[in-house]
């Protein structure tokens, strides 16, 4: 049980007054995976979920290098001198308990980390995407009913991590570099489509030239591929946290978009196909969690699951098996 | 029980000796959702096993009107010629048993169904994605055994039918056609950077230039995007299923294709890493299948879903719920 428990009503009126510590002792209530915790959190989720969804919620990726850490800063700042009160989380299914995720890292952002209108949170730890995304949302949750309106949640590209954060955001930001043939170092296949927003980084002192042909290239290329079902190409900037050219027009661009996307209805529609899509995920991560830890599944993947690789054991004819032993268990004794 | 049921051995000799009558009855068996016919065609899936594989394996998609039949028809010839066997599989969810695929349809490939060298069939029906494609698979599996070496998989864009397709072949082919601004219509977000290869069709008479202006433009995008991690740029070529264009170069294509990846190890890398997660889908589905058949489920998930799309009730609140009810449901008695 984690230290400091407080009841459901406790932590709803501090999150709903905006109180920053109970916003973060809740969300590490959100991460606890000791089955009364989780009890406890599902009860505080559903009692502030009507206090949720008054933001804007922002996904930002890139490459190891592409200076996201200090985008972030730059950005968070403009933003809270709009007024905005600006939120950080992260999903990053690499980040162990004890070493800690380089992504929502309060030293990166020392500048943000220390204003009282902007929260700072590094990504749940956990072993699997499925799980780490889970307490993403959540935490999200609870920071929109603390009165964060701009959600911003970083995510560097392990796995299908990209997919799992535009699968809970309105925008979603791709940050790169230009220059030197290396703008695509390192992306992985299929994000650029995935993207609403390109800002092309670091176009300053001698980068300027090669930010801007960058540009032109990627809004060209980017306009012979499909558009959003919304109808939205999209847009592709130069920026530079350095000289903060750019940023103010990346959240004007965000804000044109948000904006087209609620007169059309797309805001909402999209907003509620997500939740369906978190149900079905949850659904997934949860039947697959208590089939990967039955002892005599695990007995038998690690037995035979380089057969299946090999090519010498069917993969259907195996899934069978590991069903009907799986679901035999249950009729033993739940474990 | 299907008709004509035979014994493991029966089919496999079947195969084996190339019956295509045989062939097409143990598909049926495999397409069967009758329990004991699914513990026969594990048997006869894992029995083949060892002579399957034995082919490339190709994926095609592209939008309604592309011409998609008519290239396979042209295509499939060509390879026929080239001393291949053709099989053309289809991955279609939505076709019904009483409606029948468009895919696959002999009707539209007729010169292509009456050689004996070439085996088409239409796309197994189901209520979801994951049971159809699995299906496919496995009659992928036993048409190698029969000695196919060329396998074309289509699939139209249904939901998530490009993934799984991609995801069960070796290389994948988009068809696409050119002028008048309507290259991308239809075309699905994220399936331009699946493509291995894509093919702007239609490329005779007025319509020469246009397929030769879109090839150029297509082919400096696609440069502009992440290779695959094999480091393949997707090639762009035109052709024409009227005079013949360009289908020998696709092919070519494809052998160059295979054999880059032949050299490099990825050929057969990507099979093994296809073949596990092929354990991990039916995994899924055969776990899915089960919590969405089980009665209390159903019950519950009719009354309260739209609570969740509409933002009312936390989607892991209510997949926990669901949990709780599937697992006791065990306990109780096996549904």
């Amino acid at each position: 049980m984690i230290k400091n428990r407080k009841s459901v009503e406790e932590y709803k009126a501090g999150i709903l007054a905006g109180d920053r510590a109970v916003l973060a002792q809740a969300i590490t209530l959100i991460e606890s995976n000791l089955p009364s915790d989780s009890v406890l959190a599902s009860s505080l989720v559903q009692a502030i979920l009507p206090f949720s969804g008054k933001s804007i919620r922002i996904g930002i990726t890139g490459v190891p290098g592409v200076g996201k850490s200090t985008f972030i800063e730059a950005f968070g700042t403009i933003l809270l001198e709009k007024g905005k009160k600006v939120a950080v989380l992260a999903v990053d299914p690499s980040s162990q308990k004890t070493k800690g995720s380089i992504l929502g890292d309060k030293t990166r952002m020392e500048k943000l980390a220390a204003d009282r209108r902007a929260f700072i949170r590094p990504s749940p730890s956990g072993s699997t995407l499925g799980g780490v995304s889970a307490k993403t949302r959540e935490a999200m949750l609870l920071c929109e009913a603390a009165g964060f309106d701009v959600i911003l949640v970083e995510t560097v590209g392990v796995g299908q991590s990209e997919t799992a954060v535009k699968g809970m955001v309105d925008f979603f930001l791709l940050l790169m570099l230009a220059g030197a043939g290396d703008e695509l170092q390192g992306i992985k296949k299929g994000i650029m489509e995935m993207a609403d927003g390109v800002l092309i980084n670091k176009a300053d002192g001698e980068n300027i030239q090669a930010a801007k042909k960058a540009k032109t290239h990627y809004r060209n290329a980017l306009h012979l591929f499909p558009p959003s079902e919304n109808g939205w190409y999209p847009s592709v900037i130069t920026g530079s946290s350095l000289t903060g050219e750019g940023l103010g027009e990346c959240w004007e661009t965000i804000e044109k978009y948000q904006q087209k996307m609620l007169e059309s209805g797309f805001f909402e529609k999209n907003r509620a196909e997500q939740r369906l899509k978190w149900l079905d995920e949850y659904v997934q991560y949860l039947l697959g969690k208590a089939f990967h830890e039955q002892a005599k599944v695990q007995e038998l993947l690690a037995a035979e699951k380089e057969h299946v690789k090999a090519g010498t054991l069917s993969p259907l004819t195996f899934a069978r098996q590991l069903m009907d032993i799986f679901f035999e268990s249950f009729q033993a004794n739940r474990t």
